[in-house]
Order: structure tokens, then sequence, then C-alpha cells
């Protein structure tokens, strides 16, 4: 398939050569950047829901369920798992098994041709992870899916990232599942749209959700003071932020208790989706907010079409000033300041 | 304080010289930079060693107990404890309190002149944390500490990167926190010279010893497949990354068990610490590592910078073009080939 039959493939509902599309963007293959050009102008429609929470909270079965719920409200959805899996060992390939085998107990979705999965390999990719997620997501979106799920694994800042490429991002947790404390240190509590307390069947969900709303309350205390004053254009400068973050007012997260596996809690789950959606829609923040997103994006693919350059350029020996570097002829910061002089037209 | 009494206060001994500067550092001030530069060629002969694992594994009891281990030995230690905590919420703060809440039961660290405690923010920092880490690390080197310890919350790829600062790394895990996929997920199992399963008297250690050992034996196979063909230069090309990452041959990574509350196992983790240095130097690892290491940091200090350069530079609207992508006008990916042309010399 050249790059003529995949962008048709993918206008005309071809899963192979969405897939094929898909591989090329993960791969940073040049027919990537070209089929994502030329399908932009298609994109914009879907929503785009993100998924995240720590290890074992049953994101896997919240997504299976999720994806059946919204298959009976007449919605296609495309699936795209982050699976921080090793490029050595293997990873993305189990990630795929995993997560087909977590999705059994729904086995018609394999077959169920308004599903679409897709697992992409968070390790071993020199940065760039939320503008390759972001790249699946719009050739899914080109692709003419309804709903896009994005799922990541775990709370670090790369998952914040992915999380962000989303209109509506759940956060995900389970009762007593380690104290308050640290979840907060993960800053998990910052991101979602939409809390779920799954496992809710498990003793606790009462207390969990509780101190959710606790903390979201004092977020917004915080969100609030940020709105009121200049701090936020403070905030902008001193943390380096090219645009800020737009707060969350006008919204309330809703906390909402779910038993995944047995399907408990799945369409109040998707109401609130819904709704959310809605809301971003009415209040003019989906504009907002997927501006934000190019914005982030395009940041991303610059720093590494930044690093392309710099392995190319006869302007500049990188290994020789990190040998400088290294016998302390030189500081890292002076021989950045050199780098920036030799490539930059006006620095 | 200006520049000349702070560095002056680093190199004979004033902590609160090195708490400004780490200050500086951690708000990009300008003066950050001409302390690092001016403190360079002092560093360079601490030894950096870096813990991470999922909250609750008990890393900052480890920290602390090992603290107290290698001060009987005669060594000064400097801690960094990143902490993804929010800037709305003072999640820092929080960190520090909870830190010294952590290391109460050894309160007499705090007013031991050779030990020295900081924690980081990592949220709403626009990047660069693993180049913050290593200038704040850096400055506490150059103040003579003979250790420096560096523990991060959770195992998503920003705290791989912070890690990466240290000459050796200690991945904590504790029994049955979970099952085994899910820990091989999140790629631990590939960062750690030494593993520790800490909370060894709950049930199960010896069985979490076993499967970290067998998935170490199947990382150690892929490396010498890596290593014996030339796929490590494919690899390195497919993923875009600059300098590749050395297989750590030459060195089985023991798994430690420890109690450490207790302080059971925490002479035998810190003799692993020691070997493992030991086999840095004579191996001739110690400057291969760290030359990557510094390749990465100005990676990530160029990247800061660029991004810095493009708010300030006429030569670019970056507000307007993403207007324009926003609107459908213009893909992502042309507008960045824009965006380059128009700051690089020869693109």
């Amino acid at each position: 398939m050249d790059v003529d039959e995949i962008v048709e493939g993918i206008l005309s509902g071809n899963k192979r050569a969405l897939a094929r599309a898909i591989t090329f963007v993960e791969n940073d293959y040049p027919e990537g950047k070209e089929i994502l050009k030329r399908i932009f102008p298609k994109t914009g429609n879907a929503h785009i829901i993100g998924i995240t929470g720590f290890p074992g909270v049953g994101k896997s079965t919240i997504v299976s369920k999720l994806t059946q719920e919204f298959r009976a409200r007449g919605k296609t959805v495309g699936i795209v798992a982050i699976d921080p899996g090793s490029p050595f060992t293997g990873g993305a390939l189990l990630g795929d098994r995993l997560r087909m085998d977590g999705l059994d107990s729904s086995k018609k979705l394999w077959i169920d041709p308004g599903v679409f999965f897709r697992s992409m390999s968070s390790r071993g990719r020199a940065g760039g992870l939320a503008a390759k997620t972001g790249d699946a997501v719009r050739l899914m979106d080109a692709f003419g899916f309804d709903i896009i799920l994005v799922e990541t694994v775990g709370a670090g800042q790369s998952e914040v990232d992915v999380i962000e490429v989303a209109d509506t991002s759940i956060v995900a947790l389970m009762p007593e599942m380690g104290d308050d404390i640290q979840i907060n240190k993960a800053g998990i509590l910052e991101i979602g749209d939409i809390y779920v307390v799954n496992k809710a069947d498990l003793g606790g969900a009462d207390k969990t959700e509780r101190w959710i709303k606790a903390m979201l309350m004092m977020d917004q205390e915080a969100v609030e003071i940020l709105t009121k004053t200049t701090h936020a254009q403070e905030y902008e400068i001193q943390t380096g932020k090219i645009f800020d973050k737009i707060p969350r007012a006008g919204w309330s997260p809703p906390v909402i208790k779910t038993v995944a596996d047995k399907g408990e809690g799945i369409a109040e789950l998707a109401d609130a989706i819904e709704k959310h959606f809605d809301y971003l829609k009415t209040s003019g923040k989906l504009l907002e907010t997927r501006k934000q997103r190019l914005s982030r994006e395009m940041v991303e693919i610059l720093v590494q079409e930044i690093k392309n350059y710099l392995k190319e350029t006869d302007k500049v020996n990188f290994r020789e000033i990190v040998e400088k570097v290294s016998k302390n002829d030189l500081d890292p910061h002076t021989a950045v300041e050199k780098i920036m002089k030799s490539i930059l037209k006006d620095y």
C-alpha cells in the first residue's frame, strides 16, 4: 500500500490502511507525516476520551465495558492503549495480548466492525509520545470513529502528557489503594474531568469518594484564586509554559462508583462522559482546549524535529561537544549556548 | 547573597548558599545558570545513587536508613527527593514535611552537618526535570557530598529520565505488590543496577525475588543479542536516540531483601551500592555512563532553551500558527516545518 492508497483507505473505512498508517507514525517513517498532512482536514469530529490511573485499578475492564456501552448507544469506538513495555522484551506485543485477554469477556468487540483497537509502546521511543498518540488519535478521527478512548498506565508526567490529548480525562482509582497522600503526590487529582472509583464492591469506596471530593475542592479554590488574579500569567511565565492551562471553571468533576467487571456504574459513566462533551461544546471550551492541545503537540513535534536536525546538521558536532564537557573543559550550559548560536538564525 | 557569594558559599560548605542555588536552578533564574557554569569544574567526585519504585514500597524509609548507614561509614550525604506534587496545592512543601516526618525515627539526621535534604517539585514545570535534577545534583556534588541520593516516586518515563542522572540505580519493590505483569509494564525492570524487595517480613518476598531474577535473565538475553549483532545500531536509528544506551554487560543486578523500618538488609544494600561503584570505576563504565548522562542533559537543556527562544523571537508567531492549525487551514507537521525554516540557519 502506498501513501495514496492508505489515505484513501482511511477515508473509506479500511482498517488495514488505518493500522498501517499508525505503524508509520509510531516508527517515524516519512510516509506517516505525509499521511497525517493529507488526512488532517478530515479531523476534528471524534470525542476523545483519556483514561489513566495506577496499575491494577481495572482500566482495561472499564475501557472494554465502556466500549460495549457506547456501541449499544450506536457509536463507533477507536481505542489506543499506551503500553510502557520494553522494546527489548517485546512489551508492546505482550500488552496487545494481555489487553485482548482483558477484553475476553466481550469477545464480540473483536469482530465488531465499529471497534478498532491499537496499542502503542511508550518505552524506547525518544520523546514525542504525546505527539505520537495525538497523531494516532488523529488518524482514527479521520477514519470516522465517534469515540476515541486513550488508555494509559501509571501517573507520571508522560502519562499526564498523554491524557492531555483527550477532550475528556477520566482518572480511575479504587478503594484503599494506598494512603491518600501517595495518590496526591502523583498529581493525578488535577487532570480528571471525571473520577471513577472502580471495584466499588470492595470496602472503603465511600471513603475514597469523599476524599477525592475534598481534594477537588482544594484544587477548585486554587483555580479560583488563579482565575481571579493575574497570578495565572505569572505562573505561566515562571513555569516557562508557552500557553497556560485553562482552569476547569464551570465544570465540577463527578465521582462515579463502578464495579466494571459486573458492568455496574458503566451507564452512569457513559452519561457523565456525554454530559462533559456537551459542556465542552456549549461553553466553547472544546475549541479552546483543542487549540491548547495542538499547541502542545506542535511543541513536541518541533522538539523531535530539532533532535533529528541535530543528528544530521554539519553545523554542530554534538558528540565532540559532549566529549569536551565530560572532560570538564566546558560546562553544559555554555555548551548549549554555543549550539544555539551555531544553529539558530538570530540567537 | 549575590552569585559570587553563593558560588563561594557552595565551595566552602555553606548550606544556605547551596539551598539558594538550587532554588535559582529550580525556578530557571538566570543566576542559576551562572552559578552552574562557575561550580562545574569542581564537580564529578560524588557517587550519585537513584532510587525509584511505586508509591508505598517504603523508599523514604530506605533513603533514611541508607543515609544513617553511609554516615556511620564516614560519608557525607546529599538527598534530592523528586516530589510530583502540584504547584497549585503546594505539593512541594507538603512533600518536604512528609519526608521530614518519614525521617522522624532518625531525627538526628536533621541536625547532622553531613546531611542535606532537598525536595524538588516535578509538576507544573515545563519539561526539563531531568536536567534540573542533574543541576541540583551537580550543585551538591560541587558542595562536596560523598554520596548523593535521588529519590523519585512512580515509574513513568519522567521517573526513568530522572533516575538516569544516577551512577547507580536502585529499584525498590515489595512482596505481592500487584501482579507481575503490571510491574513489567511500567518498565522498571530495565533500569535497576540493584533491586530491593522491601517489607520482606511480609509473605511472598522469596517469590518476588525469584520473579525479578527471572525477568532480569530475559532482559540479559535481549541485551546480549543486541550487543552481539548490529541491531543496537538499527535500534538507535529506529528510535531516534542521539546516543544509545549501553547494555549492563559485566554487572548482574543483585536482589536484596530489606525490612527498612527495622534496618534489616540496609548494610547489605550499602555494600552492594559500594560494590557497584567500584565496578563502574574499574570497568571504565563510570566515565562512559556519565558522558551519556551529560549528553541527555544537554539535549534537555537545549530543548528548554529552544522553547524559551520561541517565546521571544520575532521570527515566529507561534500563537498565530496554532490559530491557523486549529482552523484546519494548516496541518501541524507542515506548520512545524515552517517554524523550522524560519528559525534554523540551514533547514
